[in-house]
């Protein structure tokens, strides 16, 4: 093998030639050699026969057009360097007795991995009609990117997959996420050269700076410097040795190079260097373990480089194909229509000799069947690529304990958020290696600081004098704070994934950062439902806080509740939204939304002292119903109102409130119905959406034909999607954030969006014809009011003290 | 100065001590130092007094808490480093006559970029009230994170600001799309270590891989190793120096280091180092435009070590506050109930002598006035700031010369966008240093590859053999490509924000992971439109192809409309989405927007073949309307319709139209209108939107009393959102992607969503009672026809024939 290069010019750092490689040695013996290059040759047949071939599966006759799929849809490119990658581990696995997982990046290389799972025995035994025999290769390769049969990707009908690989950037913390906590694991994860130009996942090569050698298993990265992506070549792969060398040390990792193209010394380059990953990983690990001293090493990881298209013809018609972006999807997607390339085509396949790999009836021979590990050993088998087969329901408190007691209604001022934190505290602590709180930098500045006392921030990096001094950092800490949210994210993704439970909490407007993701985690889990097999994982549950109304110092850039918007056009099947709205309700859902199973739930509350509403038992069951109406604050008692307070959120619940008791004073004779939606989905008819009321029920809490004042937290618009189809939908009048806003006091801010209280009692009056005169006069006073509070607010920068400190005058009524 | 540090312990890398740095030298003698420190003090006495003043701003009276703001805002954390920064570059900008721009990273320390505008004299230039006198101080301070004043970011407000740093990630991909096509700028960035945490910064230091040194201009980063978040250590502070060395050195940059606390022998290590980056940009510079041979180098970069909050009391009451997250917002926030803290405050204000730096008046005195660059050169003056100032009008062709010619309505089958391809290729030649086209690896797979013929993809890596085989890069090229939305996003935003044009391509489903970044760019342009001295920029042009309808093989991860629904929740100011129904209006709305300033317009169109409707005349007339009735696709001539078909989405004005073939075939009858929607934002109330129509043009096409089958591109509910209130409104029964698919051909997907020909004309007779019997049997029908193509397409994997190639069979009637 030659030395590993230097900073060098461009052709000695092509994909092409005899291995190159940090790690030297030969560990295959000649007959090892022989029998895994018959099982690469086998994966490539494979991977080839799924891209083309809807019948004559082992080439036992001539090939022909009438064999191929009428449409050719797949990716080839990364298939051989990620089977490569996959089939050197089974050898380790088998020596050291390895528990491990294969994490795909390249997702869209699945016929790789599919190529794989089927090799091992696993894919026949989930789906027994896709059995090891000739019969079963066809429907194998058929099914495969065909119209009901699989995807393209390592989607959730993938045996051992957790990352289907279809939006690029998560593998690397999907993979840190899965290896948190499960000490024993090897998330072995193949990272693309395309992947790695993302953002998300170019910094979440930082997460050795989260990862407890002692606690946590370990994720063996392996960079496919594949050298292109869809029509470009990729930047990692056109840098020098130099530069790319210091940038993963420099991201705390020590990377092992295997470059090349000629498949005898790459494969012992790979095998040589996977074991030195393997040994180092260990012995980093029982450092620790028996030291009981945990730290941060360089872990290991491998670069390897290796020809796009690896095995393809290098040219077609004088075109480069393999090593060039040509190889991406289908390499030769013409023929059907030009014979010469289905001639190409099937000496390309018969060059992989399948008569030597496959017996008469299409079974792998037993030589090579035997390279494979058995049972769970294989990654294809890994429970914690089924995540749920682990999960343990989370051993919770009894959240009525941390009931906020003695409310009266509208008129307790308490800390809702930070209450709520005693029982996240005491979740952390009764589950200190199932559960884990994830977010990025704002833990403390969302009021839920009080976890640390279980369990505190995990810090492998080092550590100053200052960090004693309320810093809450440690190296067995619970909670994951990294100033990203992809990485948090893609973190508590795969922890979940991989059968266990967590929370995310976010500052509200930040989270669009992750839309993305969440909505291909919503698709996963909705997949997972159509897959038999998959059993179900904990909810991903995002816990949003320091809310639109409450951006004061910020102003606009951090005014956004957009993303109820995002999650809505989900199906129904898998997202929940909760908009709390106040401390007893936020324990309730929170309690119900970390029970749950194969959800995104959403959780809106603000993180500041809120007045409160219910008692626990009213919480309790108001939650439960997801809606309804608050007697208390309501004078319609036994008899039509004239006008429905409706609300959602719990700024929003404040306000309507404080308008409610303005009409009150202001037109007393008015009957006024005040209602709260805890549960967003109740909103929507039951047709389309499980939690949905019958047009009866919404009648019942909001009448058909009077005028709802409906205050919204978010965007007004979802109010009226939701309800478009309601009886009396017209009178419905929604009030939210309206994109309106800047350097403002709370007050000012709801004025700009007319969800102030002044505005919403104007509003109910304008809307109630039967006050005849009075109606003006009571809107004069309330403008009048409204200016008044304006203008004290804009001298002296902080709202009128009747303002902050407003309470519901009529708590005696309660 | 001490050397360099090695890989070293903990302490030795705090920020504390005299000064290390990479570059040695003391440029500054006894004078400079003395006034280069006392315009830092005079810079740190400001953001002080914008963080607690609204009297007293000169503390000519010993500070009392009536001279305390009511509510305290902002953040002091970063104001030291980033002053510290800008004003040492002034001595540079003097020397060598620099072109120079100031991007604040953490743009929360806004307090500092603020001080050092109006240290410089243009604050008061722009806001006159904010006058360099005491009572203009006054007003300066009270303004700031004040109800009515001014944000606490480097917001529109901001002299010279086109990065705002609310959100964090961007300012790296910004300041290289302010320097690309402007070759003599640098922009000096300051990168917080926080938001160096965020995956699209992480990957945005790669954009030195698009750089051209011969025509474009420099960005010189400096890392702000500042230690803290708002709660938390940062990574890039507490890993090894050599591991942060070899981190940017492998990013491909040469970083140096200033690191320390120690006044004097900062300000030395900062002038020395600066003036090191510059000289190096220059000689890197012109070495490139000498030899006329570009190359990559390793730019230079600073790496800042000091301590958060610097030059704060480093404890208070026993409690770290310099150097501990602490510092990061109001240090002090209890002094208006503390008297201690009070006096604290007073003496740390008064350490900085302000009696030396302002006159009696309130005037920064001569000796520091002088060492500001004057007029354009000041960072907060430079026109690119306000890049409205150097736009200049696109040089166009006329967009008719592209035509797709000889039209006949629903038969001709042709390459919408590889057509429109041509248009952007002329208008890449006809503005060579001022427009770019931008795309995360698509532009090819987009068919927009026209576009290489006029400019090739920049590429400043490493060539290979390969790339001359249609690879299509350049190191002089005019697309850039680079497989991260965010930073193909950041570098467009850049690129318009100071002065010039570009459109983004990108697929449909990942344009979601740039949700939050076109949410803030929305923000804003909206916020822009406010400030009156800020001259309109181009509009943030994205084009979405590779859309939700033709994802046959990518499958359910790649489907995903809903980018519509964030960007239509935006102010109606700033945003306008387009879906052109075919290649003719394709070529029309593109014109438009690339013509208009100020706005995120969205556009999406597929890019496969498609049927075309229009001819260019009609097509204008149709896009200038932005919806109307299709003549000759109804048969309701003269009369009220029995139903309308309306469409919005060139794949769904397909099927629509095919349905209105089946409905004439079957049910000859039924009077229908079809109706294409090409503006979205016209469904809108023109009171709630300047494109909206009036209830009364609603009522003339759509009617008020006939059934609407709406068949929309996108989430249904977004037509139901935006057109609850339209007459007629519960008519209207919208079709759209249900989040529904799989591994579909378009049939089956259409099916599954019932946006299918068959499910649509189904629909249409369903609500048309007129039609009797008639009605069941041609139900029947259609549900055959359904079932009989769905099976040919399982069967297949390919759609019929008679489906893909259809045709609208009264095109002799148009």
């Amino acid at each position: 093998m030659a030395p590993p290069p230097e900073e060098v010019a461009v052709e000695s750092i092509s994909s092409y030639g005899v291995a190159r490689s940090t790690v030297a040695g030969e560990p295959l013996n000649a007959e090892d050699l022989r029998k895994i290059d018959a099982y690469f040759r086998a994966s490539m047949y494979l991977c080839l026969g799924m891209l083309y071939l809807r019948e004559n599966p082992l080439l036992k006759q001539p090939l022909t057009k009438e064999h191929l799929k009428a449409r050719l849809l797949g990716h080839w490119g990364s298939d051989a360097g990620q089977a490569f990658t996959w089939m050197h581990f089974n050898r380790l696995i088998k020596k050291y007795e390895l528990d491990a997982l294969f994490i795909s990046g390249p997702g869209h290389g699945a016929p790789a991995i599919l190529s794989q799972s089927y090799m091992e025995g696993v894919y026949s035994e989930v789906y027994p009609d896709k059995s090891e025999d000739e019969d079963g290769m066809k429907r194998f390769f058929k099914q495969f990117s065909f119209p009901g049969g699989i995807g393209s990707h390592a989607t959730p009908e993938t045996p051992g997959s957790i990352h289907e690989g279809g939006e690029l950037g998560y593998s690397i913390s999907h993979a840190f996420g899965s290896v948190f906590d499960h000490p024993n694991l090897i998330s072995l994860t193949m990272v693309g050269d395309g992947e790695a130009e993302t953002g998300p996942l170019a910094t979440s090569w930082h997460s050795t700076k989260f990862l407890n050698p002692i606690t946590d298993g370990a994720v063996l990265p392996v960079l496919h410097l594949n050298g292109y992506k869809i029509n470009n070549p990729t930047i990692l792969a056109r840098i020098s040795h130099t530069e790319l060398e210091a940038l993963f040390i420099g991201y705390g990792w020590t990377p092992y190079f295997v470059e090349g193209s000629d498949m005898p010394s790459m494969h012992q380059a790979m095998a040589a260097t996977l074991e030195k990953c393997v040994l180092e990983i260990r012995a980093i690990q029982k450092q620790a373990r028996d030291s009981k001293k945990a730290f941060r090493p360089r872990w290991p990881m491998i670069i390897l480089r290796s020809p796009k298209g690896w095995s393809a013809p290098r040219k077609v018609d004088g075109q480069h194909l393999e090593g060039f972006w040509r190889a991406h999807q289908i390499p030769l997607p013409g023929v059907a229509s030009n014979p010469e390339h289905l001639q190409i085509l099937e000496k390309w396949m018969r060059s992989y000799r399948p008569e030597e790999l496959f017996d008469k009836q299409g079974k792998l021979i037993p030589e090579l069947k035997e390279l494979a590990p058995v049972g769970n050993a294989r990654m294809s088998a890994n429970p914690v690529g089924n995540g749920g087969l682990l999960r343990k329901p989370l051993n919770m408190p009894d959240f009525r304990k941390y009931a906020l007691a003695d409310i009266v209604p509208g008129v307790s001022n308490l800390p809702s958020m930070s209450n709520m934190a005693g029982f996240l505290r005491d979740i952390v602590a009764k589950n200190m290696t199932n559960f884990r709180v994830f977010g990025p930098d704002e833990t403390e500045s969302n009021k839920l600081g009080k976890v640390y006392e279980a369990g505190k921030k995990v810090w492998m990096g080092e550590y100053f004098e200052e960090d004693t001094d309320g810093g809450n950092l440690a190296m067995e800490g619970r909670v994951m704070e990294m100033l990203s949210e992809h990485t948090c994210e893609g973190w508590m993704e795969g922890y979940i994934l991989s059968g266990r439970h967590g929370i995310l909490n976010s500052y509200e407007p930040f989270i669009h950062v992750i839309d993305s993701m969440v909505n291909q985690h919503c698709k996963w889990i909705e997949k997972c439902l159509e897959v038999p097999w998959r059993v179900q994982t904990a909810s991903l549950n995002i816990l949003l806080t320091a809310t639109v109304w409450r951006q004061d110092h910020n102003g606009f850039t951090h005014q956004d509740p957009g993303f109820l918007d995002v999650v809505a056009n989900k199906s129904p099947e898998v997202v929940r939204i909760y908009l709390p709205p106040d401390g007893n309700c936020l324990l309730s859902v929170t309690a119900h939304c970390l029970s749950s199973v194969n959800y995104v739930n959403v959780i809106v509350a603000d993180k500041q002292d809120h007045l409160q509403f219910l008692g626990m038992d009213e919480a309790i069951e108001h939650c439960t119903k997801g809606l309804g109406i608050w007697n208390w604050a309501s004078n319609d008692q036994g008899e039509d109102p004239d006008v429905v307070m409706a609300t959602c959120g719990d700024v929003p619940t404040h306000e309507s409130l404080a308008a409610t008791a303005l009409l009150r004073e202001l037109v007393p004779s008015l009957k006024v119905r005040f209602v709260n939606v805890v549960d967003l989905f109740k909103l929507i008819d039951h047709e389309d959406h499980p939690h949905g009321i019958t047009d009866r029920e919404w009648t019942a809490i909001f009448t058909d034909n009077r005028p709802v004042i409906f205050n919204f937290h978010s965007y007004p618009w979802l109010i009226h999607r939701l309800t478009y189809k309601r009886p009396g939908q017209k009178n419905i009048h929604v009030r939210g954030y309206k994109e309106k806003g800047n350097i403002d006091t709370p007050l000012e801010l709801a004025i700009r969006n007319q969800t102030d209280r002044f505005s919403l009692a104007m509003d109910a009056i304008d809307r109630c014809p039967s006050l005849g005169n009075n109606a003006s006069w009571a809107r004069e006073q309330l403008l009048n009011m409204q200016i008044k509070a304006k203008i004290e607010a804009f001298e002296n920068g902080i709202d009128p003290e009747n303002i902050r400190k407003w309470v519901w005058p009529y708590s005696k009524t309660a």
